[in-house]
Parts: structure tokens; C-alpha cells; sequence
């Protein structure tokens, strides 16, 4: 059913012309008396469980001061974010997620939605705000206790207080467990003495280092009594009210970066620099006045992964952050794709519409799929974000789910981002390059998405491994006969996908018409009997590999698992990608209105089937389709994409974007003024009888 | 061979630290006691035919003048470039493809090799140069007359005449045979009127239009006596001595773009503007005083792409470019993950060196074989370029295969560029995004060689009618016999293929040791025919898939073409990469050296089995390899990144990068300083008795 308020809101691009003998039929869904979407239910769908925060978030940035200014200077653009800052305090935007205690909300999830949506306004905001509240404030929160939130959230909450999150070091990024930083405890004084012993200890590429930041959380190891007890937090005055260093902090600013220039990212050292003991944030671990340490986590290796665990929303929320990123280079592309014109088709007629082209289609509509479902997978995360933060799900089974989950979907988002921004840039050529157009500072400042908050090949690691736990945790207890009737399982696998039995099955199945048969044993079921049988597959085949590690040396076990690394973290990836899969599939079954749902479907199936695609000598090599069949895969995705076509300006349309958060001039309807422009021009030089023949037509005629 | 001289000028990455028990064993050819490939040697073959023309170039961009400063505003740094562009002046950069008569060097190879090493200083340098004197100079050289040289050619040598290349229009990119832009003949006055009908035919994106340029080469259809003969190159003036527009031109500033922000790009319109019937660059089609029109070519189209085909070096040289972009980025990167450490591998040694990570391996080690290819093919591409443009083999087939080779090469090179330098700055983490490091700024600037020029998937098609073209000429004349026995052939194949017969017979040979026959069937000549037979195998499919276009209506034609059009590009890809394979091959096989040889032929075993890795779902759809085989592609390239683990190092240097060059810090030999200092602190620490012990050892003694 079709919304008719919300398409004559956009009326340049929904004045599409019919493009007469041009390769492709309809243009949109109207034209082809198709089915359509109702674009404001799918709005609804797509801003998902807290579209009321977003759409708050959206209007607040209508704002144009929180905009942000192409080729602004570095200086200038950092100040402006500071600014940007304050403004959202201002409108409440800091305090969703603290205690109603001292002004907040206590709604994680909201929090995260509303500022998701900041990465269209500048995602330097998005992140600045992020490091401010995200983490700096968050440290605080998680980590501390209640004499800490006194003394230091209201601050934070109204930004009279800023502060880094001193965790990376030069010399370590991702593996925070080695850092270098230390903080031995002096009973003496009863203060902790922050050290940086060497220059890789260097806290480093922290936002709010080099310029604003006031104090910082600092991890680094607790020793007290001679003993180290691991990586713990420490809040730390950096600077005083007049911006100068405190005695024995030195900052160094990072300089230039590939985006997100509008953070002031450094480095911190510190130099015997003591704080109170009150300064250690001791939710998790505690030391006395004689410097005796006490936790109620025993184990030093849980401990630590308790202590990062509360952390997991900067990651939660770049999967979402990433998703609306690549969405808006999907609108402006897509929109685009619509009304320009280039080459005629030989048919004699009108110039083509780019997305009438097959390759076109083909290299924007699997993008547009791709993040439709992590849309849905992100509200899928965040909910059950919210659940443990909220506490009403808090338990440690909880608390890892939500962790693994975040760990397989924000690599995926973010190289998603990364990957549908540069297409979408290309698909509109050289406007396309233009920073006007949005698509270049997207990439940029989106870039390093894929490495922060950890990186993403090391997360799809550590999914990896909790896959293959949950994998053997299956063969605990077993006896030696249900052992053996596994491996024989395995062996008899092997030795039918090596032969092509399974193929063979399929082949008689599929000896009707190919035409026919093309979407036959492609449905949802088989989609994710394909996606699902491949994770499973996968992680089996690592954990028979890595089975004999057992028997090894240390060395040789490391070898060993070195050897599979990269299998293993495509086999998360795997998974990670059936989780979206899921997610969509489950989105698309609430659907009510039978168009949408139609549509949504066909969608799904590009997911789906673009997923098969993508990995197709893998499903052919292990047996799971035949040679007939993957070949009708990619036929069937011709087939998905062109009549997905007619629904492409409907589907980023039900992104919910207004026009002062697109602002890109060529989604703007002006290329289609342009080109009726053009038109005009020359249906009045061929009326006037002016109009120069073709040499040609001359020729022709001779 | 090890050239010491070579090794010893890079203390910092030579001092390489043996990992104990680490997972992979030597780090260097040295410590592995392998073959060593003689870097010097390698250098000069990667620098080819023009190495004494690029070793200059390198040379004067040791100067820190030339030097790219990241972060500086777009004003200030479209100045630095314009003057840049005057010490290249000074310095003979700018004359070595013109005329002798004009002080040039008349070398059209070395001209483009030392143009292409510019992009190690600044890519806007680069680019800019290449507005001046490729395109706006090319344009009057190689479509204008001698009477245009004497009059221009000294200045734009000298770049006392600035100028832009007016040819694309903000509504035709790629399509410049449908520009708006008229040049209308008025026999009264003896002039060309120079006119901009409608915003759309704006020219668009011009460097040197928004400040610099004085003059431009403008397209424009050219009307005489009331027919238009098509697309012409007209001289025509744009600002005066100060700056100053000239009547009736205006013109736009494109503003901030992703990258090249040190180039003026700018739109131009033309109100009625009048230039001498002099300006008309005539050498393809000429008017006389009464507006006769005459040209010795005859074909309207054919004349067309001469005078396209006349600029070809563009592509050209952003094919060597984004080579020398791309191994920038791999030398950077490969010398840090020699250096950086981290995470330990459970084998309770010192933590991992990035490089002996598997994963890390299989990400950066075939983007090297890639880059290698490259070289290769380049040189190639440039003899020919060079053969051609220095009059040797200027016939019409040498033309039409040059101009074939640059759309099949430059497509291939200013992706990879795009993707090697991103997984580059990836693989260094948050270092990676740091603007000293140099990739972010790489990428920024090198993006928009994938869409101008000519957009990749336009010149790829290209390509693939062409590939469509020779294919055809196969048949033309053939008797109903042959062509009953050609379809006979390709229905058996197609039989075979999915019956899977072939594959049997595959199967029948892997039936030993799987361990020893994974090289089996995957060495060169086998590389060879499975690469170029998908080309001729796609190419069939697409023809065949086409046959009926001819009893369509042109319309239906359209249509089915477009249907296939996603293939035909990636038959075209196919062939591009089939010809950097061969150019790496014949490369390999002129070694004389044999641990040399010996290495980079593995090297070259890497590309090719990275090749058809990346296509292995269509080898098996297709029946070229079994699913054995298949599945032993995977671990031959995981062997062959270990063999050539211990070489990276030598590999990277042999670019023949010189500190100037690199600049990044992270590749300067800093990182391994801070891990020795780190070391040693813990050294000093544990020897002083005062380091804390661990909890977890704690723990234990309890």
C-alpha cells in the first residue's frame, strides 16, 4: 500500500519519466502496477525498537550547526565539534544512559539509537560524543562505584568535564592485557603511581588527548604488594581548568588523520603521576589502605574480560552507526541512479537511466540488501544490549551472547560500510568524488571503524573460538561409541561431497527446465540450510585440524592453529553473516501488508542468495550444491535484481532520511532539472528548425 | 644473490629478531638459508625500459618541495602544487615528450615514466602535471597542427600558458560523443562561436578551471553549414594576465574533493564565445574560410575515436601511477608487520611478529604478487605506448591494440590500487590511520583514478566488445560445415562440463597423496590454461548468449545486451588479468639469476593461483577443475605465502624506495626501536629483582 504523503514529499524524485524502448520496463513500482511498500511501515521497521529516540535524534540534527563542513581545517573543525558537543548536552542527548540519579534516563538502548544517528549530521560528533559519554563517561559508570558517579557524572554529563579513554598504547592496540602502563600502589601516601615506563606505553590515538580532555580513565596494571594484578582503570586529572598540563603528563597530538578530523586524537605519558587511592574505579577489583587487593572475580583472566565486557557498547553501536552510514550512501547513490542518464541504449531512444543498466543493478542492489539486514540484526543487538545493561538479562550466558554477537556483526558492518560507500561513490562517478555529494567524507571518517574498538579480523577471531568451544563443549562426556559414530558421520561426509553423490542428487532433481528451475531449492529454507550448513561445516572442519594440537608442544600448537587462522575467521565471518540472514528472515515474517512483505522478501532472497554467491566455491566444493544449481544461482540474482528495480527509489526512501540529512546536491532532484533542461533545449532547436543535421544523416542521404 | 650494498643501507629493517618458538620459523632469506633474490637486479627490472628516466624523477622528488603536507588547506595547497608544477619546469620535467624543435626530448615512454613516479611526492602533482601536459598539452600536439605549436607549445612547456582540458560535461562523463557543448562556424567574421546551451553541458571537473588555467582545449560538436561534424578540439582563451575571466566564459569552483585537493577543478560555460577559425585544432578534420568542412578520415565515428584514441596516455600512465601507489603502500606495510609484535602465540615466547600470522600473510601477500604482475604488465603497455607514439608502429591495429591494453590494464590497476592500499592501512591498525603513515592519503587521492579518464566498468566494456569483435571475425566467411561443427564442440563441452566428466578425469589423477599432488596440476602452463581458457570459454558464452540480438528489434537487442552486460565486463576483467599474468611470466623467464628466478616464480605462482581462487565457483561451474583440485588451490596458496614469508622484506625493498620516498614513520625502523627499549626495560626490571610478580603465578604457588 502506498503512502502517498511521504512520496509527494519528494517530488524531483518521484517524477521519473518512461524511459519508452529503453532495456528495462518500469521505472518504479507505480508504473508497474506492482506490488508496492508501504514506505512508512518500513520506516518504522528499519528505525527499529527505538525510532522514537532516533527520529528525536534526526530532528535535533536538522540543525545545521551540527553539520559538518567539507575541508573545514583541522583546528577549526576540532573547536566546531566541541561546540557541536555542548549543543547536544543542551538538547539532553548526554544523559539517556546514566542514573536518573543525576539527570539520566537509564535507557541504554535509546542512548545508542539516538547517537547512532549523529553519523549523519558528522561523524566526528558521533565519535567525539562517543568518547565523552561512550567510553570516558562510561568507564566511570561501569567501572566505578557510587562515590566515583558523585563525584565525577555530573561533570561528564554536562561536558564541564571531559575526558579521554586511555586504553590503546603505542605498542598495543587490540591486546589490551599487555599493555605497558602501570599503577603500583604506595600505602604510604595510599595513592597510586601512574607510570608510562617506555614510549610503546604511550596511551595513544585517544580522542580528547590532545586538546580538550580535563582527566582520563587510564588502564593499566594494579600492582600493589609486589604483585601484578592485572589491567584495571584509574581515573586520572590531565589538565587543568586553563588547558595546561598537570605535573608529569605529557600529551602529543596525533596530527592529520583519514577522517573524523573534527577529534583531537594524542597520546598521553605519564611520569610518576599519583592519584588517591579513591581514584581506582573498583567495581571489579579493590584495594585497602595497607594495599591489600580483594574481588569478588577470582580468576584474573574472567576478571579482565568482565572489566572490557562492560565496554561493549562502542562496539554495539558502530554496527548501528556503520548501517545508517552506508544507508545514506545507498539513498544518494540509488536516488541518483534513477534520474541520470548516460550512453543510449542503441534502441534509438532517450539516453538510459543508470540503474536501468544491469551492471548497475548489479553492483548497488545487493548493497541496498546487505544493509536492510543489518538493520534488522542491529535491533536484534541492541535489544539484547539493552536487556543485560538494563539488568533485566543480566546474567554472565547473557553477557557473553551479547558480546560474541557484537563481535560478529560489527566487522561485518563496518567493512560493509566501507565497501557500499566506495561503491556507491563510484556508481556516480566523478560527482561522486566531489565532497559535496557526502560519499568521499563518509569513507573517510568511517574508515577506521573497521580497526577500533577492536579490530575486526581479532573479534572475528575470538568468534571463531567461542564457536569451536560451543563445538566441543558438544563431544563433553560423550562416550568413545557416539565419538565414533561422529568421525564415521564426518569421514562418510567427506567421502559423499568428494564424489559428488549429493551433487548427483541434485542434478536429477534439476533435469526439468533450468528456466523453471532456477529459484526451485533457492527458498528461505535451503538459503539457510546453505548459509547455516556452511558455519557448521566450517568450524568442524578447523576443530578436526585442530584436534591434534593436543599432543603438541606449545610451539607447535601455535603453529598449528596459525595454520587455520584465516579458515577461522572466515568461518565467523559465516556466522555473522547467518545471523543477519536470520535477523532479516525474522523481520520479513512480521511484516503484515502484503506488498511490503512481497518486496521484503525478494530482498531477503538477494541477501540470501548473494551470500551463496559470494561463497560459491566452497558450497560447490563441499558438495552443498550442484554444478547445475550455482550456476542458477547468479541467474537467479539477475532475475531478484531486476525485479527488485522498480522498488529501488521505494527502498531507500524507507530509510526516513529528509533532505537535511541527505544534503547531497546530485540526490537532489537537480540532475533531473538539469536533464528536462537539456530536453527542453532541444525539442525547441528541433521545433525551430534551427537544428544542425548529423553528418550522417547527410551522408545517408548522398 | 644478496646485494649488500642494497641491504645494508636499511639498518633498521634488516635488524631483524629471531622469534624463538614463534609460529613460522625464519623471518628473512638469510636466517632460512634459502634461495635470496638479488634486490638491485630486481629493482631494475621493475623499473623497465624507462629505470634511468624513473631514477631521476625519483631523485628530484627527494626534495621535500615536492612533498605532499598532509592536513594543509585546499587554498594553500592548490598554490604549493601550482608552484611545484614551475620547479618541474625548471628542472626539464615537462618537455620530454615534445618536439625536439620546442626544446623537447621527443621520448614518449620516458616522458610517462617519469610523470608516473611523481605520485610518490604529491598525487595532485602528479595529476596536475598531467592536466598541463598530457592532457591540455597533448591536445594541442596531438590534435593541432604545426601552426598550433609554434603558437602554443612554448608556453605550455614553459607554463607560462596554464591550461585546462575542456571535455567532460557535468551531464556526460564517459559519453563524450553526446556532449552539448557547440562550436558554430560563422564564414563572416571567420570565427568559431564557443557556446554552453544548458547547465548540463558545462564542463566539468577541469583542473586548472577554478584558478590557474588561462586557456582550454574545449569538445565540442562541431557545426558548419548547418550539419554537425561531430566532436572537435577547439583552443580557447579563459582569463586574461591577472586572473581576470574573459568575456562571456565563467567560471565554478568544484570545491573540496576526496583527494587531489592541491588541483584547481572547476566547471567552465561558454556564453557565445568567439575564437579564430585558427583555434580549431585541425589535424583530423579541418574548415576552410567558407565553412567547408574536410577530413581525411572519412567515418564520422572512426574519426571520432582517432581523435580520442590521440589522448590515450592518460590511462597510460595512471596504469603506472597506481602501480607505484600501490607498491608504496606494500612497502610500508610489509616492513612494519615485520617489525610490530603482537598478542604472544600461547607458545610462552615473545609476542608475533604481524607478518608470521597466517591471516596476515594471506592478506598482504598476494596483493604483492599482484602488484609484481603489474610492473610487468605495465612495461608492456608503455612499449607499446611508446612504439606507437614515437611514429615506430604507428599503424592502425598497433593503435586499436594500445588502446585495447589501456582499457583492460588501467581498470585492473586503479582497483587494486584502491584495495591494496586499504587493506595496507588496515593491517597497521590505528597507525594505518594516521596521515604520516601515508596510505589514507593515498587512497584519498588515488580514488578518483578508477572513475576519470574513462570510468573502469565503461572501459571494460569496451574491452569486451572488442574480445566479442575478434570472436566473431572467427566465423565470418565460415561454411555452414564449420559452424555446425564450432556449435556441435561447444555443446559437447557444455555436456562435459556438467556431466562432469572432465572433472573425473582430474579426479582419477589426484587419486594419490593429496599432501604431494597439491602443486600438481596448478603449475604455469596449467596457471596459463585455466586463465585463458575462462576468457575464451566467457567470452563464447556471452556471443552465443547474444546471437539472436540480430533478428530483435533494436529495442529487444538493447535489452538482451544489457542483460549480459555484467558478464561481458568480467570477460573483459578476465582478459585483463590473463595479460598482467603473461606480462609477469614472460617477465620471470628473462631472470637469469636463479634464486631470483626461483622466487619470483613462486611469486608468480601466487598471483596466478590467487587468480583463479578468486574465480574458482566459475572453474568448477565450468568443469576446469575438480572439486579436488579445487579444494588444493586454497592450500597451495597457503604454502606458497609461507615459502615466500622469509622474502617479503627483500620483495618490498625491491621497489627501490628511498627513505624520501616513504617517509612514513611506522616504516622507518621506530617501532622496532620502542619494542627493543621494551624489552630491555623488562630485562633491567627483571633483573633488578624488583618486578612484580603475576597473580596468576600467585595463584599457582598457593
Amino acid at each position: 500500500m502506498a503512502d502517498a504523503a511521504v512520496r509527494t514529499k519528494k517530488p524531483a524524485t518521484s517524477k521519473r519519466t518512461p524511459a519508452g524502448g529503453a532495456p528495462t520496463a518500469a521505472h518504479s513500482a507505480q508504473e508497474a502496477s506492482d506490488p508496492r511498500i508501504d514506505v512508512a511501515a518500513v520506516t518504522d521497521l528499519l528505525l527499529g525498537t527505538w525510532a522514537h529516540t532516533r527520529r528525536e535524534s534526526r530532528e535535533m540534527i536538522k540543525d545545521p550547526a551540527f553539520w559538518r563542513i567539507d575541508g573545514q581545517p583541522m583546528p577549526e573543525h576540532r573547536e566546531r565539534v566541541l561546540s557541536q558537543l555542548h549543543l547536544l548536552v543542551e538538547h539532553g542527548g548526554s544523559r539517556r544512559a546514566f542514573p536518573k540519579e543525576y539527570g539520566g534516563g537509564e535507557d541504554n538502548g535509546a542512548n545508542l539509537a539516538g547517537f547512532e544517528e549523529l553519523v549523519l549530521a558528522d561523524p566526528s560528533l558521533q565519535i567525539k560524543s562517543g568518547v565523552q559519554w561512550g567510553l570516558f563517561g562510561s568507564a566511570v559508570y561501569q567501572l566505578g562505584t557510587k562515590k566515583h558517579w558523585d563525584q565525577w557524572l555530573p561533570g561528564i554529563i554536562d561536558l564541564s568535564l571531559p575526558g579521554a579513554f586511555a586504553m590503546t598504547e603505542t605498542g598495543h592496540g587490540s591486546d589490551v592485557a599487555a599493555i605497558g602502563t602501570t599503577a603500583t600502589y604506595d600505602p604510604e601516601t595510599q595513592e597510586f603511581v601512574i607510570h608510562t615506563p617506555f614510549r610503546g606505553a604511550y596511551k595513544d590515538y585517544l580522542g580528547n588527548a590532545a586538546l580538550h580532555g580535563k582527566a582520563a580513565t587510564v588502564f593499566a596494571q594494579l600492582i600493589t604488594g609486589g604483585v601484578n594484578y592485572g589491567v584495571h582503570c584509574f581515573f586520572v586529572p590531565i589538565r587543568d581548568d586553563e588547558g595546561g598540563m598537570l605535573p608529569g603528563v605529557t600529551s602529543q597530538d596525533d596530527g592529520v588523520k583519514g577522517g573524523l578530523n573534527g577529534i583531537d586524537n594524542g597520546r598521553l605519558a605519564f611520569d610518576h603521576v599519583r592519584v588517591p587511592r579513591f581514584n581506582l574505579l573498583d567495581r571489579y577489583g579493590q584495594v585497602d589502605e595497607d594495599g591489600t587487593y580483594s574481588s569478588e572475580i577470582p580468576s584474573p583472566g574472567r576478571r579482565f574480560f568482565t572489566m572490557l565486557g562492560a565496554l561493549v557498547q562502542g562496539r554495539v553501536s558502530l554496527d548501528g552507526a556503520s548501517t545508517t552510514g552506508a544507508a545514506l550512501a545507498e539513498y544518494i547513490a540509488i536516488t541518483y541512479a534513477g534520474q541520470r542518464r548516460q550512453f543510449d541504449s542503441g534502441a534509438g531512444t532517450d539516453e538510459v537511466v543508470l540503474l536501468d543498466y544491469g551492471k548497475h543493478q548489479r553492483r548497488l542492489l545487493p548493497l541496498l540488501a546487505q544493509t536492510y539486514a543489518q538493520f534488522f540484526s542491529h535491533d536484534e543487538l541492541l535489544k539484547k544490549f539493552d536487556g543485560v545493561f538494563s539488568g533485566r538479562n543480566d546474567t554472565p550466558e547473557e553477557r557473553e551472547d551479547l558480546e560474541t554477537l557484537a563481535a560478529a556483526l560489527k566487522p561485518l558492518s563496518t567493512w560493509n560500510a566501507m565497501d557500499t560507500i566506495q561503491e556507491c561513490r563510484e556508481a556516480c562517478g566523478g560527482s561522486g568524488f566531489l565532497a559535496e555529494n557526502r560519499f568521499v567524507g563518509l569513507h573517510q571518517d568511517l574508515d577506521v571503524f573497521v580497526t577500533f574498538e577492536g579490530d575486526n579480523n581479532i573479534l572475528l577471531q575470538l568468534v571463531g573460538k567461542r564457536l569451536l568451544n560451543d563445538y566441543a563443549k558438544q563431544f563433553k562426556g560423550a562416550d568413545a561409541a557416539t565419538l565414533a559414530r561422529f568421525a564415521a558421520r564426518q569421514a562418510a561426509g567427506k567421502v559423499f561431497h568428494g564424489a559428488g553423490l549429493r551433487q548427483l542428487g541434485q542434478a536429477v532433481a534439476d533435469l526439468g527446465s533450468t528456466a523453471r528451475s532456477v529459484e526451485f531449492g533457492l527458498r528461505e529454507d535451503q538459503q539457510h540450510a546453505l548459509l547455516a550448513g556452511r558455519v557448521e561445516q566450517m568450524i568442524a572442519d578447523v576443530a578436526a585440524a585442530l584436534r591434534p594440537a593436543g599432543k603438541l608442544s606449545p610451539a607447535e600448537a601455535a603453529a598449528l592453529f596459525n595454520a587455520h587462522q584465516a579458515e577461522l575467521i572466515e568461518a565467523a565471518r559465516a556466522h555473522g553473516e547467518l545471523l543477519q540472514w536470520e535477523a532479516f528472515t525474522d523481520g520479513v515474517h512480521r511484516i503484515d501488508d502484503e506488498g511490503t512483505k512481497l518486496v521484503l522478501t525478494w530482498l531477503r532472497d538477494l541477501f540470501g542468495l548473494h551470500l551463496v554467491e559470494k561463497h560459491l566455491a566452497w558450497h560447490l566444493i563441499n558438495g552443498r550444491l550442484s554444478t547445475q544449481r550455482a550456476a542458477s544461482v547468479s541467474r537467479y540474482i539477475d532475475r531478484l535484481v531486476a525485479r527488485l528495480r522498480p522498488h529501488a527509489q521505494d527502498l531507500v526512501d524507507g530509510f526516513g532520511f529528509e533532505p537535511e540529512h541527505v544534503r547531497a546536491p546530485i540526490a537532489s532532484g537537480a540532475e533531473q532539472q538539469r536533464q528536462d533542461e537539456a530536453r527542453e533545449h532541444y525539442r525547441a532547436l528541433a521545433a525551430s528548425g534551427d537544428a544542425p543535421v548529423s553528418e550522417k544523416s547527410l551522408k545517408k542521404k548522398k
